[in-house]
């Protein structure tokens, strides 16, 4: 994996050599007629604009959106925001031991530990059926895409791993539900958890950048996966058809309305526990990021959250300096 | 099939013998603690409640919802209301030669012209891939299935070969359509109407009466149709992987909207068309039997009609009389 | 505490000496011109109809609804339904030894145990602030009736120390999502779900049966809740300004949403964390008790619920009879 | 009509003389302080940003937004977006021979044909009274209006003879209907999709460019249609008062919803024919213009179109080569 | 004037010779097969049922809903509901000198002071086109339907003379309105209000009870009025074409949305100004008489007002005894 | 009160000496590398950019937003937009005797007349309680806050004293309403118009510009006013229960709706009063103020305002010369 310095914590007026992920790319004229390089770059850590003004033709005519670019550059700003301005830069190549997602966000949690939770949950399934059906359905393949996809585009969880980290917090909250509520069907929450989001394997793309699919945006995670249970539990001799049935039912309705396009409504406490352990792990964890990351100036408020309808607020730390206006100096 | 003078053509006083399909048997008691028989009755021209003072402890004991019963019965009226009076009663037997569809309601256009209209469809798609697809889906008991299902349970098309009906007077509309614009996608349109409501065959029972199953109301014919494209088209080697997502987005997105349980809006305009023709279709059928039956007295409405969200409006008739509403006379 | 046999639990035929809480009281007159007495009575068990024929009217002038009488009656059915059959009845004295709470429906968990885990939590609590107000607003009245009160009227935890229970499960939910993300600010979580339905003590009666009273149906919980919390909280000296106001924004918006009666939306992770935890409990805890109590006849099914917008799917046990329907066998 | 390459079909660095329509001007000032004339042009093929530098003073006092101009000019591109560069520019004046519909796009489908089909349409109607009254409405002066008039001012048929065409396709539609039901009534509903959007004739200008006049914000093209129709009946003797209601109620409600501006709900199933076979022609147009233009570079997909509330999908073509978007080669 | 004792005040045991509009008949049999005529009835003050066991065959053939009856009768109660014993009865003839109106409820307020006030307003306009236009529409025929037709069936102002009542109420308000603020335009508000329901003469019959007409359902009291003042404009030489369209723009948008069957929504001041001084009138009249008339038992509320999405609280009146409830007696 | 001419009133070229509110301030540099400071003024009559190009630094570094400054400047245009070019900048120190007030738009009305009015109006209060509440509220310091504040931020009265003027305007409508229904309560209307807004004091801030509060945004004006309500009146004894429910329930409810933030409808017949009064005087002065400052260009209209979900329409003055679209010049 890459060690570099973030570019997020360079400063004005540092000279650096980096490798970065190419996200746009554009030749560009002045007023005055020059012609540059206009590009948008990225880290781990985030995104910044750079310009480079000479001997850019031959780059840029094998360059490409998605390609890892190795460049030679002074940190800048331009109207208060930070920029790059390139020196020379080149493509990279295998030798360099750099790849996609030295470039893209991923979880915080260990990824080991992630695997093993994961598993263990597994191994604890005691419904031979259920436990039947999440075998056959990760292979070994499945199994790496569904340990890599975030669990989405930009709200939530939305890094490499997220999926996982995802499924993990909602079965945490489901075994609280069932601690409460012996009578629930254990495993049927805990399949229905882990299957729930399964689509966004072909949902999404992750490689470059996140993405949708055609497939995805023609058919939605939430069919896919209902379409994958489908197949599999028929190639289980025996597989009980109100167990699928049920399966499929929390999967299709874990978004909890139609008009947030889940197909049914939950018609099961199995299921609405689960649409419930899915929203409070989503919105948990996309409501810290944005307050992590959207500070507004001086104010303790973020800016409008679409998603969210609303600005969220971010608590004034005890002992600090509220800005305070006076009106004269 | 059975011959016998529909219930809702004899007058007070007339007596018969007739085979009726039971709808709903119960004991009950009088005021003065007499006990009596009360039973709901059916012929395929409709509904008929009935009464059994005497000896009707032995049918009693073997008769159930959905079986079907030889009555000797004279034809009252209860607070104006028409009923049967019972004198005798025993279950059907084999060699009474009955069968329950004797006693559903059914489409009335000619069963096997339909069934010839739908294979010349199929036969006329120059689509190789969906042509192989929906011979594969269309063995043969399940073209019977589909063949027979009503469309729905009461709103439109509610009657056996309804279905049938319902998807012929949509591919006539979209031909319609694509003679307007040749661009249009026309086999794509065709397969997609032909499987749109294909899930309702595994949805719905019509047995005895039309319901919902338990996988019906858990999954939806919308993800069982979708479910089933997939695992045809998977057992095709080859089949394109693009027009398979097309065709399952087209069958995902016929209702059109999201709060009407489509997983997906329609994104193409292939699946725009299929959604106006289906609303079309079944809204006219609906909209045109309501106002056959649901003349409200001699008004020129109907009563409120749930689903159409108003009363509907039946144009009187020049020179006719009023509507006569007399049961019976 | 009143140990009587349930009147569920009788059958047809059966003679009883029972206090019985009276629900309705009527004086009609059948057809024929004879008076009789009609009530509907209720155990802790539920509801059943009564009639008494003769000798009634000195009952009947000092009777009402809510008042506990002592009734000598035989077990009857009346088109299907259980009634009773009243010979001798009056209204209970205070020697008698009852109370309204013995006819009214109790949470399953042992009372003392919850109190004692509520405790706990308050004494868990490490921030002094949050700590002192809940002390400050927990007079031995106000902690009694609070205990005591149900969470609603009929939908979710619908029974006496239903306030209790359903407060603790959220605080055991909110535990899990403060595992997950230690980020989150523990205490005021807590001491949101401690106080977001406080205003139920204010908005419910549940003496003699569980009503709203006007101030619940003028103000509502939400805002009776807040306007406590602001006058505790004014009386104690430095309370923090900005601690008070997230703690009120916690109660005000844990509906999630305008219209369901949040006057703000939820605008910190703290805040959507409680609304989730909120839902969580409350519908499952509604929804088990409707699939317990509500299964229609040998259906899989409840009938429609309202407030879920849906009916509640019954798996069917495997191996088990259908389940019977009889009320006395 | 104006005979001139599309400025569409130009290269960078080609000069041109062409008459275009002015749909922008304003006089900027660079950061230098140097001042020039900022244009927005048009030909009936799209829009075009311009500059001109010098010498434009005398055209900037006399010119103004809806006029034509002859321009001597050479083909740029400023930013990867093209722009002409002005030499010299003049107004129009009348011995040009130009006119401003040679400006404005129009109707794929030849003029003559569509006015023909639209006579014969009005020719086969059978009902007296209904064509009685289209011929009143319809005088020449009303009838080269309603010919030319677009059908809306971008969504869908948004060009010239755009209502006429849309209202061909819509009673094609109708006539599929009536051939499903023959019971429907064919005069009113053909007489109902003539005038369905008669009103667009005084709600929309399209002599310089399209755009919503006063009375259509005020009043809406539904009410000025109702209105028409009731004055022209009102001047036929004897015209059947339940008939007229009857049209001005599928006029009013074609628009099918109160919350898309239709002040009744459809009532009649005619009227809810009428409402989907305009859904149908509008939708299936719009999209597919759409589908056609909007391709977003390589993708499959167009952008977020707001009325449509989804992307649209335009499936890859089979042993294509991607897509070009280079505006000039 | 029929000048009779009320039936409201009338007492079980009391007979009486009385007047009354039937509003329902039937022939209906009891269990044990004797027929007698089932009767609903009104008089002013409301309705009550009525039952006649013998000689009612030559009245029932001559009667019908909508006639007036003359009855000897005995003032009986059935289950707690009070109902019409009768003797004799016979439809009214013209020498009773009874009319419908006799029968149906009317504003409290003066008849002639409001016909006063009203000729007042009208006199008052300034704007001599709007004046003369008011003149035109409202001919001697038309203005006395105007002045009797209720504002509503049943939600407000629905008695005789309450469009007349309700008009001058949102006149009072407006003018208040411009009073607040002189840059309204008054004459246009106030023309606006006196047309906004001008419509509901066309809508609503209420000769022997309040109804709609099939024109009020199929084209709505809003674009009735709108057609109306189109026409009446149209016949006065150069009335001024916007302002003519500013008005019916105030009578079309005066129920302020789109889904409440407005086909635009509010676009000038005294537009938004005419729709909440309709709403004030409407609701302060619906909601006090609903208070006055529904309060149910000892509480302090009516039941649900489906209309008011509310049940409505009546203050309890100070020093009054409101009941409590002692557990025991 | 400050003296100077408007900016609003100077022309390009113009020289001027001026005391003006700073509202944003930056510092920029030129795609030639030189740094400008970019600020954002405003006096009384709006907004304006400003530029200065030498000698900000000392300015730069003791200056903020919400100071005043004193500025020596030209008044120049930027692309067709009005700008000040600065020579010499200082802040104002308290010698200068300016003051925030001197640069936020106030009220048109004459603030000594309005503080009678609304004095006289507590006085007339005849419900003792009422009236002890309200002086019990309105302390010094409180009546001088609640007397300044704007009524909003941007949409209606936002100016100085807004709240004020609103809060007459519906009392005045309110009074209207009380003479048409003399059974409603005028105390609990008028008291209810008093404080149904009061929460905007701690709600909005409006020292330097109009803003909202971190408690406003966390609790919002509605709340903030019941809790107050709640306080005062637990402090003055015997107060009673049933009026202050009363009055909380008028307050909490005038935004009308859930989904506009009212935790309750309104469920009086003096509450649903109050909603309409506050929208009619809300709205009026909404359109009337956006009909007078957003006239786009030559036409008839604004453009589209957000909160109104319309353009609003602005009536062309008889004998006005509307602009003419000739063809050709």
């Amino acid at each position: 994996m890459l060690k570099q310095k973030n570019i997020m914590d360079y400063s004005v007026g540092d000279d650096a050599h980096l490798f970065l992920l190419l996200t746009k790319i554009d030749k560009k004229t002045t007023r005055t007629g020059k012609e540059f390089l206009s590009l948008e770059l990225r880290d781990i850590s985030g995104t910044i604009s750079a310009k480079m003004w000479d001997g850019f033709e031959v780059f840029f005519h094998s360059a490409s959106e998605g390609k890892i670019a190795k460049v030679d550059c002074k940190f800048d700003e331009y109207n208060g925001t930070p920029q790059l301005i390139i020196n020379r830069i080149r493509l990279a190549n295998e030798s360099d031991g750099v790849a996609h997602s030295d470039f893209l966000p991923r979880s915080q949690r260990d990824f080991e530990e992630m695997k093993a939770e994961w598993n263990n949950i597994v191994e604890s399934l005691t419904n031979g059926d259920l436990k039947t059906l999440i075998e056959k359905i990760f292979d070994e393949e499945t199994k790496e895409k569904y340990f890599n996809v975030p669990a989405g585009k930009a709200w939530h969880h939305a890094y490499i791993h997220g999926l996982l980290e995802h499924t993990l917090e909602i079965i945490k909250i489901c075994k609280t539900a069932c601690d409460i509520h012996p009578e629930l069907n254990r495993d049927l929450i805990i399949a229905g958890a882990i299957l729930h989001d399964f689509g966004k394997v072909e949902e999404l793309t992750y490689e470059t950048s996140f993405d949708y699919t055609d497939k995805g945006k023609l058919i939605g995670h939430i069919v896919i996966a209902a379409m994958r249970i489908e197949a599999k539990a028929k190639a289980i001799s025996d597989f009980p058809e109100a167990l699928k049935n049920q399966l499929i039912h929390l999967v299709l309705s874990h978004q909890g309305k139609l008009e947030h396009a889940s197909p049914v409504v939950p018609k099961m406490p199995e299921a609405v526990v689960l649409y419930h352990a899915d929203e409070m792990s989503a919105k948990s964890n996309a409501y810290l990021n944005v307050a992590k990351n959207d500070r507004q100036g001086n104010s303790n408020w973020t800016n409008f959250i679409r998603l969210a309808e609303t600005a969220i607020y971010i608590p004034p730390i005890e002992g600090d300096d509220t800005p305070k206006d006076s009106f004269f100096d």
